[in-house]
């Protein structure tokens, strides 16, 4: 190993380890390997676009989705604040695609039916998606659900059915698990399974995830292609992403110094009830159910608290025989494509449609 | 958004943003975005296998692979330090995967030609796959060159012929470039385009991508499909990765504050006259000449300071329409794979054998 002293330039990498310039930490990591990291430095990242630059600057600054009550103290108001931090996202949205809304009931639960407003494609005419929202499993519904559906519909050229599932805190798993089934099914009366696509993102991308195994568990056959969008087929969480995102967009960077077993965690009141080693919530408990997967799209981000845990989830499923594709984005936060300013959006919303475009059966 | 306090524990996630309960840096950020991070501990990745939890453990406590003059006081004795750092992974692999290794010159270039020691499989009697190793432009060869030759021999059942290119300090750019296509005319001779794979990591994977640069120079047709492991078909370095895997190896985890155009970079003797625009040594500047590119894997780990960049790399092919494909391990460091001893590194030779073997033409 060279070292070339203690400033982070670098001017030869050792023939294949990550040993790089920095100087060594005098003080060592913990005996089980925890390294304390006491003074660091880390721009924005090189690779961003300057649109998303531009709103990563906005975040860290100015914290715009601050403020409005917890979920615990005032459900009604920590919705009404998170749908208004929604509605900023969707209205460029709305101007940028133009599609058309329905409301319809399918299975006795709320759907919102998104087409393009030029049509759907011919070659689409017998597909058909289903949106899972994300929000936490509290949040989200008809509000993230239309950020979710209306660029995929539009750029696609195919019909979007987001799904408003029973949440928390009322509600507990298996709810949005039964909801999902119950539109598919009625879906399943109008559409061949190979011609049905399910994605989401966040609490969306893991209800994705947990409609196989519900599916599996009630037997109905698979959609031709999934996607796990900001999310994983285990805990949202895990692995470095669970210490190092918060300090990665603005938070804990002094003083805060979690214990090994620490690091963000995502346990919603929905969740709240359920072994973490269930396979129902959380397939990668299984590998037998992992490998029934249909392929799999994965996208994530390296601020994105999940990411870690969506690319261990991808590794999962590549070593089970799944045909599974991760698409990662440097520098950005979770879910940063709701935002539809950014270039990168576009790529995540091309790379949507074109993997479900690949999959659908003949 | 909802504040916890000032542990790491999560209670709520807000619908779509990473926004998680760790405090809020009172200081902020500064006006170009740069956060501080002043004091965090970060735990060995929770998805690491037992065996990589173990090295992980050895490399950041006994750092085995300090030591030894730097390339620039003496160059002979770095090559045999890095050597016998290389031979301490070679020795376990030979004995894992029996095979042949001759030498042969090949359009007047030294390789090693490695077969499997229970032959070459009839499906691959007309394909071969070429290699180039990894060591910074200035070691590594016939034995970083082994490492990364021999698995894929072994468990593809194929003959994997392995480059001893010339590098730095002695020569500079395009030198590799030009031994890699010596040997390439030679092997075309041979095989059909469609039966020949090229990989390669760290240096190697920058240098696979270089020689499809070189290629469409030079006028001789792709091979198959590539594989840029550890590496990126631009810059090695760049984005968060830069900043942060240097302190995820216990490197700088204390008083390093790089300046916001700093961060870990990689400038050895033989890339040092070449304009980091020039696209025959960096692909990406060209995004017609990156569409031109044949399947490209790419393979990366998030302890690797060429993460962001190669994800990076991913995306600006998936963007021209190259069909290319990422994988993705957590918490491990830089050309991990070496070690044979971990169960990630098997799933790496399976992902670089499976995804070769999907894309030889017939």
């Amino acid at each position: 190993m060279v070292r070339l002293g203690r400033r982070a330039k670098l001017g030869i990498l050792t023939a294949s380890l990550a040993v790089i310039s920095w100087a060594a930490d005098r003080a060592g990591p913990d005996p089980d390997g925890t390294l304390h990291i006491r003074d660091i430095a880390i721009p924005l990242s090189s690779f961003l676009s300057p649109e998303a630059r531009s709103y990563m600057l906005h975040l860290l600054r100015d914290r715009p989705f601050a403020g409005g009550p917890s979920a615990a103290q005032d459900i009604k108001g920590y919705r009404a604040r998170q749908d208004e931090i929604m509605n900023w996202f969707l209205k460029p949205i709305r101007a940028r695609y133009p599609v058309n809304v329905e409301h319809k009931t399918i299975g006795g639960i709320y759907t919102d039916v998104v087409t393009p407003a030029d049509g759907v494609a011919a070659k689409n005419r017998n597909r058909v998606l289903l949106n899972m929202h994300g929000g936490g499993f509290v949040s989200g519904a008809r509000t993230a659900a239309l950020i979710e559906s209306i660029p995929i519909a539009s750029i696609e050229k195919i019909k979007v059915i987001t799904i408003d599932y029973r949440m928390g805190p009322e509600y507990k798993f298996p709810a949005a698990s039964e909801d999902v089934a119950a539109v598919y099914r009625e879906i399943l009366k109008e559409y061949r399974p190979e011609h049905i696509g399910l994605y989401g993102c966040s609490a969306g991308g893991m209800l994705t995830a947990m409609s196989i195994a519900w599916f599996e568990k009630i037997h109905v056959p698979n959609p031709s292609a999934i996607g796990v969008l900001c999310a994983s087929i285990g805990e949202l969480t895990g692995g470095d992403a669970s210490f190092i995102t918060g300090p990665l967009n603005g938070f804990a960077t002094s003083s805060a110094r979690p214990s090994s077993n620490g690091g963000a965690q995502f346990r919603p009141a929905y969740l709240s009830n359920v072994d973490p080693k269930d396979p129902l919530a959380y397939s990668i408990n299984s590998p037998a159910l992992v490998a029934k997967f249909p392929p799999t799209l994965l996208v994530t981000s390296t601020r994105g608290m999940e990411y870690s845990s969506a690319i261990n989830s991808h590794n999962a499923l590549v070593r089970a025989g799944v045909e599974a594709e991760l698409h990662v984005w440097d520098g950005l936060p979770h879910a940063f494509w709701y935002n539809s300013d950014l270039p990168e959006s576009r790529e995540v919303y091309d790379v949507i449609a074109r993997f479900f475009d690949r999959h659908f059966g003949k």
